[in-house]
């Protein structure tokens, strides 16, 4: 399965990941810059891009560590010498993932961590306490709260209690963090930040009632990250600013020309009125937000849609091209796309320079 | 990244995909029936599960061979001896592909074959013949054909100039296929089959216009297969029908107790009026039809729907159930949550018995 390195982009298997280098470093300098102008911590969501040469360079570029979904995302990014994760995720702590929460700790080099984990509720907050028995010093917790996304995290009220019951169990609190979605919106985006930073003071709040002083305060999604209130909060951990996507540019906070990842595609038929391209919903993913305008843009032509998507044909629209022609993709959720693919091919001056595997492809456990 | 094998279904690594052994040989057994009774070939899409044991069961039910979405598929399961393979898509033979389907065909052992390929354009059929130039003798191709869903294939009046183009240009051309795809409706499924008949007949009168004689007539989506037309279609290529999945629970064609496979999740949170589970859309995909009550079903609660699917969280309304209970998740579409898992666990009688490997995973070039 093992493709030839391909010399030139006419060459590569359609479809393909393509990542434009000069871009990708410069969305990475970019964040890290209006990171340090403002005063806050980056620690960037690597579930975004799921690869250890991407982090490392995020980490060059100043960020203070990186975020993850899973327990099997920090396996892969501690086995490559990350040493300060936070796996942002009210972890449900069974035998399982008992088992390779100890296994993370007990590798942890001296002088790194702690391992920071997500908890929202009292229960979980005892289980993670059983699970790290006798490694508590190298695990630390943040309590989720919900800013307005409404999916976990609790209400900034229950903050404290939630906090009181993790340090009564043994564990650190290291503080409280929040994923601000609801910025997924046309408009929506400083209404997010805007909550984000009053849920979060009124949960640091609740966490002094319960005698709990907060040393992180983490929020920013990639869309609310510019108003992010750095009063309040000391980190942010976007996500998807490395590559940027259809739903960054419909959210108006991308042009074309800041979009760093594309599936390279061909057209492999042309109908009355319509393409079809060899990219379907196993290249692309099938994400559909409420304000999109299709399943997926092309980078070169912003008045083609992909109207329609089956797992291997992409009905495009707005467009007319010969059959045979290639043509970049963008796909409207990037994290989801990423995570079907097994490696990116790396383009630099109109050259195929690298291939980076998708290291924690498939990690989602 | 490789975890023990579990003992039991409590210590599965949470989300895992669950083949359900007893069901996936009946729904195998079951459609193998109808179609002998119909007098219909089986050659069902594989790619549904991209498991060479699958597929080798299937065979041993009697399928005549096995579809294909893509070379890459067809890379894989004719390395693991399947010699009657049907790639059904208009494959645009680019330099990489051409090669590829060089190989492929170089390959072939003898007695096998021929390996048959989609063409739906002139264009199409003449790049097919320029690829395998020196190996014509092990390939033929199908011309494809709309029937009503709209995506590739050719008017049926079309079919006969694509099949002389073939023709001429050196081509073996087997027949004609369509793929009813609008019967993912509800109450569509009959119709669908109507039209596939209409157009598949209209069809083989433009192939008998420009001389052409069909031995494969070929159509049958999973929802349209049992109102398929033998008085016309030599063969059907379902590929959901082995698991099943949510959408052909909604679409009224499976009962929860058809269904076998499902994602076995974790509630990880339980908050005012929804649950968390940790199977989000890396794991289920986010595939939505228009029909759809949500983005998955629990297997075991008909009335829970997942309203709403983050990456890595399905927000769960319509039950109750306390932070860490196990629940069997029905994706929408299996087939796009088959290609994000590495592996199947295999359940019989309430015990995991082996660990499948998705074969052609990430296959999608």
């Amino acid at each position: 399965m093992t493709a030839p390195e391909p010399a030139d982009l006419t060459a590569l298997p359609s479809p393909s990941l393509v990542i434009d280098e000069a871009r990708l470093d410069s969305n990475i300098a970019a964040m890290a810059a209006f990171a340090a102008r403002a005063g806050l911590a980056l620690r960037p969501h690597v579930k975004t891009h799921k690869s250890v040469e991407i982090a490392r360079r995020q980490r060059a570029a100043g960020a203070a560590g990186i975020t993850v979904a899973t327990i099997s995302e920090a396996e892969v990014f501690a086995a490559a010498g990350f040493t300060d994760i936070f796996i942002a995720y009210p972890l449900w702590l069974d035998a399982d993932k008992t088992a390779r929460l100890r296994r993370l700790l007990e590798a942890m080099p001296d002088g790194a961590g702690p391992l920071l984990i997500g908890v929202d509720s009292v229960e979980g907050a005892a289980r993670a306490a059983h699970a790290a028995a006798g490694l508590l010093d190298r695990l630390a917790v943040l309590v989720e709260v919900d800013s307005g996304h409404h999916r976990s995290g609790v209400p900034a009220a229950q903050a404290g209690p939630v906090a009181a019951a993790a340090t009564l169990a043994g564990l650190d609190v290291a503080g409280v963090f929040t994923f601000p979605g609801h910025s997924y919106t046309p408009d929506g985006r400083r209404a997010a930040a805007t909550d984000e930073a009053r849920e979060l003071s009124a949960a640091l709040v609740s966490l002094a009632g319960a005698g709990v002083t907060a040393r992180i305060v983490s929020g920013g999604s990639t869309p609310s990250v510019e108003f992010a209130d750095a009063t309040v909060l000391t980190e942010i951990r976007p996500g998807v600013y490395v590559f940027r996507d259809a739903q960054q540019w419909e959210l108006g906070m991308s042009s074309a020309d800041d979009i760093a990842l594309t599936v390279r595609a061909t057209v492999a038929a042309r109908h009355d009125g319509h393409l079809i391209a060899d990219a379907g919903s196993k290249v692309l993913g099938a994400d559909r937000g409420s304000y999109s305008t299709g399943f997926g843009r092309l980078l070169d032509h912003p008045d083609a849609r992909v109207c329609a998507l089956s797992e291997h044909h992409a009905t495009i629209t707005g467009i007319d091209l010969p059959a045979g022609s290639r043509i970049s993709v963008v796909p409207n959720h990037v994290c989801t796309a990423v995570n079907l693919a097994d490696d990116y091919l790396v383009v630099r001056n109109g050259a195929v320079v690298a291939r980076w595997p998708v290291d924690a492809r498939g990690a989602n456990t």
